[in-house]
């Protein structure tokens, strides 16, 4: 609401700024920014039925709590602006304000994955396809891939929202109430002062029907959804009893079973990227089925779906926050995992290795005698091609992590360019 | 098929031109690329099944190509990647490759679009909101509209398309296989040969579940399709039998009605319009689900998703460059609709002009004179506080174009700067 | 919050109907229903966090309300229970209360559209098909069709409501600590118990993976959304200035122009109907992804999209009853508009007619040249192999209706059969 | 393309039916019938696009193929249809001859489902809510849910493929075309003919933009996708490395890791339903913006999303069939995995039993003492209060199942019921 408020007095500060509103109007507005009128939500909700928004019933609020510092200030408060107008520019200020905080979020949460990263760089860990072991990496690793998709989406997130811009087009999109009133001239060069005095990004031109600021916008909070809820799905695997390699610092109780301690912030992280992706959709559509110079339902479903974006990665990114700063992974629980297919989770180093000394036919009954019970080691010991291999090194996990440490470091060093450490 | 081939070649052509391979592999890569296995289609999708992909049914069969050329060569096939690395390249292949006909299609479209808008820059029409008549506006803006989002959408297309980067990690993400088989600094500079193999961008990591290059893609093909679906549910309006201001050059037929002229090409825009949200928001839920070092079903998600989207994108680009290269708009027809509410269209401005002399009560009385009927330059003329006032200009919606003009003017100027006139 | 409050006290009530908590338990249960506690729901909210849901706080809160009016009573409430049992319970309530104004809404709705389609029956009326005039119906099959559709949805979304069933399956779905209370004959007796208590359905098994209750649900609210969606996308579109075929009572206005009559109601119901499909399917998906006892996300994913869901319909159905009891059908205009081609309407039925006289190549001359401007009753006239024609029935849309009419007066006779008057 | 040919041949056949085409004309529709026209699909798809419907270019094959067999008999193809009706009778016999096969895929599922609901009913296993072990279950109950689910999904699925309609409306919904040809009594009784030469049920009318059909439809295939999914969500689940309680008969191989046994049926499965709700959305879609009496591009959106549904359910049922027919679960390792938490799965027992005899916080400090690494069977015979209570007995998970198998005989002998036993 205060947003909504906000766009209304920013219309008239722009028109003081731009010489065609009295200097004296500028007090009035400054009056009722210190003390906004209350709203009664309920009331005005009812109202916003009728006109299909809630900028018309808040117009005449607006301007009795103008007219209350200055009468003659009242006749300035939506001059020439098309509800439109207010409600674009009132979602653009919100969205620029939540996007900060969800920047800020993020900023918190890739400190800690930095810290994770460098402290696990070298904890081999195994790394799994499909469910499955396929071959080490190290936990280090795991924390630096999160780091790196939280990065992404925070640096697309930012660079959106100093783009959103104000929205000044009059009924039509034309301007034409402002050049009635004011001329062609200090109508041209209104949208700029107005977005001025919002501070936002001056519009190329009246973007009604072009929803470019909302799509794009959209499509960063689903992006920085995606990146912390697959951050969120990775902890939330990690955290299930049998693999034990993540646990969260205050665990979420259960109302029957004392005992639990449920990784709740990767879980609504979870929930968070299921819905996600659903709602920017809608704004998709929305834009796409922008018909006439105002639409006829499309931009209607907009504002909610919106607003719900933006309440969806302010929570989650606040919850991936929170659980980063939580978060412990255990590289001893991580080597025993590694342990449990008994080396067979180096089979492709083996296969590199082995199938030039005894050819696939051999290799293949190897790993298969492995993968039955047979100690590795001692079945690669026992061929005498292969008398020159230290058997022992070659099964050990901790030597097959490829460069999953100077992965490690080059995310860290992109991080530390990006400006993590201050 | 021929881009998983392509992707299968290119990384033994990297391994070569990393002086990894022997150079005489070079002469069989491009014998085969010259002439590409014949594949088996519906063989291979039933080998794909078993494996869940299908490079691994097409590996045997790229391997047998070289060998047919150099037996020795056919060893660096495949050599140290993991099926991920070929499906996700190729796929960013495909993508470069339809991203540029999409580009070429909205260019094409918006050389159309600029002629239309200029022929229309002071054609008056009637501005649409909430599906009635608003102010007045010009065709040349309606048409100078959808060439700014299609051109915003172009930019953001070509964008993205320049920034895909090959996909490099072997079976982890560590490249382990490539540290065994060439030592950690040769596999450490792998990634950007291989890029540069491909023509894609080198990537800064492996992107194995960190699925940006995807979900970016889709964002701007679902932006791309937003822009020509408004542009076409807005044909789809003008183009009604009792609106008439816009008609296209080729309709389409009915089986059943001989006359009938059906905005074809607009309708299957709109079709578009409501059909790639939903796949874009898809490729996002796959994002945030992108769990472990390769996902348990998210990444499988996604082929079949963004290969509909790229399809959907060529087609309605194309539809949109057919649709705006033959489209006319009907200037006498839309001045007539203008002239439908006897006026009324310009009710903002006589608001602006007459109630300031005459009050808002009276005012309201003589629009709704009007509205039932009653002509309103008589009822202006009538007016002695408005003796002063020329009547017939008052109510010319030709008269209240507000910036129509001025904003087709910039957004040719910007088309121009942008390269649209060679 | 009432319904959670319910689904806890109804829980002790059910131990108490079941004979396994004292009598005694029901007057404080009963007087605590009386006079619900009062919630902090911001405190609530906060405290949820940690947990996950929101039932882990409100114990507490309700087991005080209990002890202050019967301190032994407060060990029966959430006995055995688990956290998803109450909530689950309570959004089967919620969404049994709210189907049954859904329904009510759209019985208000039918009853509307069946007048107007008994007094539109015979009105001829252009049927479009591609935004074009293809051949004449009447205003009373446009109606008729809604009231169809809104009839099969308010079935659909009535049937699945009557179905809704009670939770209760205990932490793991295996009643396992009502077995540990109350032995494991009262356990298997109790969730039909409690079903009864709360006015559902008696579960066939604890149902905290297997959604089908929530996904049935919300495709019957998304039918209902479609069903009123579309009703109000005819309306938006008759309404269009150019057509005016339809009107409403009570149009929305506007900030800036007087004259407009907004369909307001038709806009948002097209709104509804962009935005509930993508939230039915958020249900999907959850249940799509329902894992293990309960789900890592997914059931969080769901209630509030469902309350989403139950509120867009709440309202749509509401704004569509009003819109059908305002709305009016213009049958002079609709005349007017089935003008506006010169008989070409009708065309289909001149091929019929004319092809067997004169062949299809003189056809298609002949209304090529109506359609170019001549007077399609004089070229018919001028037809001698025509002379035994009545030119002038033949070319009257009016007289082409087809079925129109006693389609009117069997979805008429359905809609009574089905209840529609008292 | 076979479904399109054969709502075109049965159009004619029901002519001859109704009595309306001369009997003579069946022996050509047979005859076409039985070698049906080669279509070139690359020539139709091209020629599709300028009307935008395939049936328009395909009516002059079907009519040349039946004048092959009988000139004059050509005359009756097609012989008052609109193409919307051909298009949509073929994808009801399309959906429906699909959906027999998913139900048959279901019921295979099932079959084997309920063997190993009744194998494994008694097996213990851990219960998991949010990732962490909760309470016992047993296996069997596991596989119990699905069986339900999948039997839920099925009736639903097989109820609506029953209802499918014939459509039959003519160029605009109203039959004029018959009326005109064969009067209106005849024109009545046509769609009722020609549903049973398709062997589809009657329409209550023509619904060209009542899509009921195909919304119900498609959310019956989600359900299924659902139900399915949720099965190979659990599965992948318990298939992963460290949980090893289910593994797969034969699993998919790696391209690079010779040990990978990788669960791609389970991975496949929830890769189809993260696509499945998306895709079911654009049907709802679709329908909600349903306009005039044949939409605008909603109905074009149909078809390749409702066939791409199709192929989906096809796909997992099939795979969900060969799933559960391969399954195993691993009773030995499901009860290791129980003893991970060293009793703590059953705290909530000992809640209930012990919290009575030593109070909340004397429980609470054992509970944790116990999760510390403490025996908990020591401790609880360590406590004076407990000398009576078998502490060996109340930790074991065994003892611990709730109703865990009742339920599972419950769901086998709905299984049984409902005829899963010939």
């Amino acid at each position: 609401m205060s947003h909504l408020i906000e766009a209304e007095l920013s219309l008239t500060g722009a028109l003081v700024a731009a010489g065609l509103a009295p200097a004296s109007v500028a007090s009035a507005v400054a009056a009722v920014r210190a003390d906004p009128p209350a709203v009664d939500l309920a009331a005005l909700a009812r109202d916003s039925v009728a006109g299909g928004n809630p900028v018309i019933p808040l117009i005449p609020l607006v301007r009795a709590a103008v007219a209350a510092h200055d009468a003659d200030a009242a006749v300035w408060v939506h001059r020439g602006a098309t509800s439109q107008d207010i409600l674009d520019s009132a979602l653009m200020t919100l969205s620029r304000d939540v996007a900060a905080s969800v920047v800020e979020n993020l900023w918190r949460a890739a400190g800690a994955l930095e810290e994770l990263a460098r402290a696990h760089r070298d904890d081999p860990a195994a790394a799994r396809t499909l469910t499955q072991h396929a071959v080490p990496t190290t936990l280090g690793l795991k924390a630096a891939t999160w780091l790196r998709a939280i990065t992404r989406a925070r640096h697309r997130l930012a660079d959106i929202a100093a783009e959103l811009p104000a929205q000044l087009g009059g009924a039509g999109g034309t301007l034409a109430s402002f050049v009635e009133l004011f001329g062609a001239a200090a109508a041209a060069g209104l949208p700029a002062h107005y977005a001025h005095e919002l501070g936002l990004a001056a519009p190329a031109a009246p973007w009604h029907t072009d929803r470019w600021p909302v799509t794009e916008l959209g499509d960063a909070l689903a992006a920085v959804i995606a990146a912390v809820g697959a951050f969120g799905s990775d902890v939330a695997t990690m955290a299930r009893t049998e693999i034990g390699e993540a646990s969260v610092e205050v665990g979420g109780g259960s109302s029957a079973m004392p005992q639990k301690q449920n990784p709740v912030d990767a879980v609504l992280l979870r929930s968070a990227a299921l819905r996600a992706p659903g709602l920017a959709a809608q704004l998709h559509l929305a834009a796409g089925l922008a018909v006439d110079e105002r639409p006829d339902g499309a931009w209607h479903a907009e504002w909610p779906v919106l607003q719900e974006l933006l309440k969806l990665a302010l929570g989650a990114t606040d919850r991936a926050a929170h659980l980063a700063a939580g978060l412990r992974l255990d590289a001893p629980r991580a080597r025993a995992n590694l342990a449990l297919t008994g080396g067979l989770i180096v089979s492709e180093r083996l296969g590199l290795v082995l199938v030039p000394l005894i050819g696939k036919a051999r290799f293949d009954v190897l790993i298969a005698d492995a993968a039955a019970g047979a100690d590795l080691g001692e079945l690669i010991r026992a061929l005498p091609e292969a008398s020159h291999v230290d058997a022992a090194a070659l099964v050990d996990p901790a030597q097959y992590l490829g460069l999953a440490p100077q992965l490690v470091d080059l995310a860290v060093r992109a991080a530390v360019a990006d400006g993590i450490r201050p």
